[in-house]
């Protein structure tokens, strides 16, 4: 392809409102442009990258045994409303009505269309098990998106489905995903950080995400420095750091009320008793709602009654409050928390129902003499024999207060938020954070659509039975963009063969006479070993095309000048885009080396 | 490929509302299913073929110079408002508000988001000519979608753009463009006919349409049974069946009134006077809508204004009012009609209108003495020298009425609907009709949307042009069913090589033992020399596989029995889709024979 035919816009001056690396790259490359907020259109270098994306996740799908459909991107919205999904999702879905009133849902993903093909065609165990995807476009109507493809509203994903007879068989699929994805991002280059979250279901592990660094990353990971334990903070655990089991009342004196006036923070508590946050027991009233845990024998939950939010939804209690407690100097995580209750929700509650609850202001929980709401301590309460901590009365704190003798939990929970420094569960090495983006995750659905679409088979024995399902993620855009976050320098892109719009750039200092004659011959050579050109045939100023070759990324770049073809063995020089040092090669070899090069880095990341 | 891996769900029974055989055969050989009215999901199958279609448009584009891009598919509707399409476009039109209440459009085409691109990317004549597309999901808000996905509401379109500085340059790219439909067409295995408009531009024809024959078809062609000419019934012209140059009223009498109660219709006049349809001139009086034609000086028309719709629009006569007369035995075509008056619309007016214009019931109307309205006459009136029309008085006509001596006309236009058994304009052979489907347009755009939107380039001189553009299109959807309606029989699809999902079927009549290993070399070898092979591994009757095998319509067909295999050399039975005769042969040759006769059709289709 000859560049000044290949609409390539580059740019010098960077978008006002691209933040991170791939997001200028992206534009200034001339791979993007924006037609309004969040959506974006490839222009001809970006798709030739984002095909190549799109192609290794499907051979990947493929050699997993997963088949391609091709549902409409526009579905109908009876689906939605099958599944519980059209009222449970908010506003992020992109909702329309017909000409004849008729709702839509522009698709934010499709476990309902592929359930309800699934449905129609699934008679016998003997059809299971099966995995079918598709790579198609979504619309997701986010608030804020940003940062370019990172985060837009329109975007292009690999959602693949699996329907099973047993656990056995979907752990099987869910495997054999994870290592396709494995495969995937190893092909694209892509360092990857696997995020297992340990749902207790068979087969270690229910869900597993794939993340990359990102400065800009809406996840925070927990790594180990020793070994590969990676894990999203919103589930993270840590080994313990302190001991329950020598825990001992002996010689501790009894719990004794102490006034502590107008301090209200642990920090003022510190402060106040000379002592350190860590012999504090940190008490917190929480609202939860919907929450599906059995209340019945939970104390102050007598008069709380449960009821349906929906036909086929569980029984829940629309709405209950809970005291949790944990060391001084730890934080209770909400959402382990809220995993804890089977709580869609779990917010601090107001100071209204905190004084209500705890008949004292905001400051002064505690667990000693805790009636009137269920208390769940994180297990770090348990090591606790010595412990300062609120007295439920204005202006007063216990001290001296200890785990049994003095209080009671009503569940012992892990409800603690990991931090850096803490000590790896697995391996006892310390834990430090990244900030993550999610590229791919797997998961196992279980019954949860085909429950509520009613999907049935008959197994072995003729008797009606409900499959299990999987599903699995892989955002293309995001893969791409984050494939320039990993590959980049302050010059442009640095593409991996596997994904390089054009493998070789060929730069004639002039595209006339016979600069052009060796310039074209060698394009021609390289194409016909299947390598990908792009020649620079612009009549610009070397340094313009040396820079666009920068910026552009492509891998391998070689200058065509008169001084080398005037060599008794006419030359040519060579720079790989990734390296600094340049070389000159005998122009008939060119072809050949460039060749071997790009077929061994394809090998490299395809093996 | 395994059958039983494929998820290829064949049906016996017919969908009711598939009354065409692509239909019928896309959802009965498993390629489709349907989502809800007009929306429809490809099976692995069926997406096999569906990609080897929009492969064929994609090099076929590629090596005409069009560069793909990929905009979204959900656009702002900001650019639709700029173009004018947003008011102009009907309800066809799905329209959509996000959360932040900003409208969107689910995108029909695409000529505003490409020239917005191409607007903010040119500067300069150097950067034109400049092609650009995409194959890329479009939605049409059908009242009726019907014929599954030949008329539905989602589907995949390659819409390519063109940019231009001068119409010479707008001529090139749109007969590369021609030359590469028909390309593309031909390699899908397709006849089309080539319906060209001849719009008077430069270059002959500013659009060519391609169409299929389809019972169910749109559109009604009229073709020639001697030349290549073919057109749209909406634009048909014929060769005169009349002559004007010998017409003479030496001899005919003077026009005389006569008593014609209760005769309203032509062929009560006939059976009244005795004679013929030809004799009669046929007067009609029409309303049209939104004229741009200078009614100036046209009779009855002195206290029309005109008014503009919109702020760029052209100034139009809101509603005016016309005679059209044609000889008797022919019908007057409203869209010729309405070209010739630049009108929006036109359509017969009221009985109310009639009475008020010509101040007689309908049925009365005729040209002698004609003054209330612009009377335009068809070029057959003008030789009409003793003819029978209606006397503009209620029970009364005129005979001996002559063109030029009782009466004139304020135009003299084309405005004959054409039908079978006219004359060819072209060559005098005769005309047939055929109903067909439009797969594809090409057309030249010229200003319509760089106008509108503003699009700017210097120019040599550096003087501000606007360029002028060409749009391509092809529905795929609409191609593949197309392939199936042209090859197919009562057993199912008949497949040509390049839209085949499969080149080869493999059928053991039993998969065990040594017929399973026979099938799976023969699989393997084929596999090796690049052949696709599905392999029916199915534990059913040989019966119940080959109706699947005719049904999905696999171009060759090879059948693995115990017979065969025990013959000295061992045989297999080979059968090509498309005929009716089985063939045995060395099964040691069975890959090398299928190999040589499936790359003679493929050759023979893209050469």
């Amino acid at each position: 392809m000859n560049y000044s035919s290949a609409f390539i816009p580059t740019l010098r001056e960077v978008p006002a409102d691209a933040v991170i690396a791939s997001h200028r790259l992206m534009f200034r490359a001339g791979l993007l442009r924006k037609l309004s907020n969040g959506l974006f259109a490839y222009l001809p270098l970006g798709l030739r990258s984002f095909r190549k994306v799109e192609q290794i996740v499907r051979e990947e799908m493929n050699a997993a045994g997963a088949l391609e459909l091709k549902p409409t991107v526009v579905v109908p919205a009876e689906l939605w409303k099958e599944s519980g999904r059209w009222d449970a999702m908010g506003e992020a879905l992109l909702r329309v009505k017909n000409r004849l009133d008729n709702d839509f849902v522009v698709s934010p993903t499709a476990e309902e269309v592929f359930t309800a093909i699934v449905r129609d065609e699934l008679s016998s165990y003997r059809q299971l098990p099966l995995t079918l995807y598709q790579i198609n476009t979504k619309f997701r109507d986010e608030v804020r998106p940003r940062y370019g493809v990172m985060r837009g509203r329109e975007f292009t994903m690999k959602d693949a489905y699996s329907w099973h007879t047993d656990e056995a068989s979907l752990d099987e699929t869910y495997q054999a995903m994870g290592r396709a994805y494995r495969r995937i991002f190893k092909r694209c280059g892509l360092s990857v950080i696997p995020v297992k979250a340990d749902s207790g279901a068979m087969g270690g592990s229910g869900s597993e995400e794939f993340m990359v660094e990102s400065e800009v990353g809406d996840n925070t990971l927990l790594l180990c420095k020793k070994c590969d334990y990676a894990a999203n903070v919103e589930k993270a655990s840590c080994a313990p750091d302190y001991d329950s089991k020598s825990a001992d009342t002996d010689g501790i004196p009894p719990y004794e009320k102490i006034e502590t006036p107008n301090v209200k923070t642990i920090d003022e508590l510190c402060a106040f008793l000379k002592t350190e946050p860590k012999t504090f027991i940190k008490t917190l009233i929480y609202r939860a709602l919907n929450v599906e845990l059995d209340l019945t024998k939970a104390p102050g939950c007598e008069k709380l009654e449960r009821k349906k939010t929906s036909q086929d939804a569980p029984l829940v209690y629309p709405e209950a409050f809970f005291a949790a407690a944990i060391r001084g100097d730890l934080d209770v995580n909400e959402i382990k928390l809220a995993a804890v209750l089977k709580a869609s929700e779990v917010n601090l509650a107001s100071d209204a129902d905190v004084v209500r609850l705890t008949n004292a202001p905001v400051g002064f929980a505690g667990p000693v003499g805790l009636t009137s709401l269920p208390l769940i301590i994180d297990h770090t309460v348990t090591a606790m024999t010595n412990a300062v901590t609120g007295a439920l009365e204005k202006d007063f704190h216990y001290k001296h207060a200890a785990y049994k003798r003095d209080f009671n939990a009503w569940m012992i929970e892990d409800i603690r938020t990991v931090k850096a420094g803490d000590k790896c569960n697995a391996c006892g090495g310390e834990l430090y954070t990244k900030m993550g983006n999610e590229l791919g995750h797997i998961f196992k659905l279980g019954g949860k659509y085909t429950i509520s679409m009613n999907v049935k088979y008959l197994d072995e024995n003729g008797k009606s039975k409900t499959p299990i399902m999987g599903c699995y993620g892989i955002g293309v855009d995001r893969t791409l963009a984050s494939v320039i976050e990993e590959h980049h320098d302050d010059s442009g892109i640095i593409w991996p063969a596997s994904i390089a719009p054009y493998h070789v750039i060929i730069i004639p200092i002039k595209y006339d006479g016979e600069l052009k004659t060796a310039a074209d011959k060698l394009a021609c050579e390289l194409t016909q070993n299947g390598i990908e050109v792009l020649l620079d045939d612009r009549n610009e100023r070397p340094g313009v095309k040396f820079n666009d070759a920068d910026l552009t990324g492509i891998p391998w770049r070689v200058v065509i000048g008169d001084k080398g073809l005037a060599q008794q063995t006419p030359q040519a020089e060579i720079k790989r885009r990734r390296e600094k040092e340049t070389q000159m090669i005998d122009i008939d070899k060119a072809a050949a080396y460039l060749t071997e090069k790009i077929r061994e880095e394809l090998a490299q990341l395809n093996g």
